[in-house]
């Protein structure tokens, strides 16, 4: 399945990146969102959590799946989390 | 809803806590993670990730939904992460 990426990093602000999930949560369902370090998988964490209290007005339920997936940043390889945000069925 | 709680440091192994995830998982379905500051919640983030592994091979599909609250550390307020992980219905 494909879903709508949003890159997180460490200098991401939780609230914004919590409506923009919300925003595509609302119009498809589920979103991706990448973090390369620990400083960015924290803010998209919390990110996670803010917009669950944004959509638990409208009844939805936010959970997520952790992976971990390797990306190339300045020919380097690193290994990168991915969260895949949806609404509980 | 009670549940067991795993306290997840910044020094914490995430292949071990993925072991200890599973193992309370496969006993009682649901398992809570705390982690205070953002190295924390990378290593409690990393091993659901590699939780996800180990139980996948038993046909069980881990989500978590990540919530705030609050803890005091040497009489400081401080906000921290809980990570709520249970098996996909």
């Amino acid at each position: 399945m494909e879903y709508e990426v949003l890159k997180v990093s460490s200098k991401s602000v939780p609230t914004s990146v919590a409506g923009a999930i919300a925003n595509v949560i609302q119009k498809q369902g589920s979103v991706e969102l990448q973090a390369v370090g620990a400083g960015a998988t924290n803010q998209a964490v919390k990110s996670v959590a803010i917009a669950r209290t944004y959509l638990s007005e409208t009844g939805m339920d936010l959970i997520c799946t952790p992976e971990f997936f390797n990306v190339t940043i300045d020919d380097e390889d690193r290994s990168a989390i991915k969260l895949i945000v949806e609404v509980r069925k």
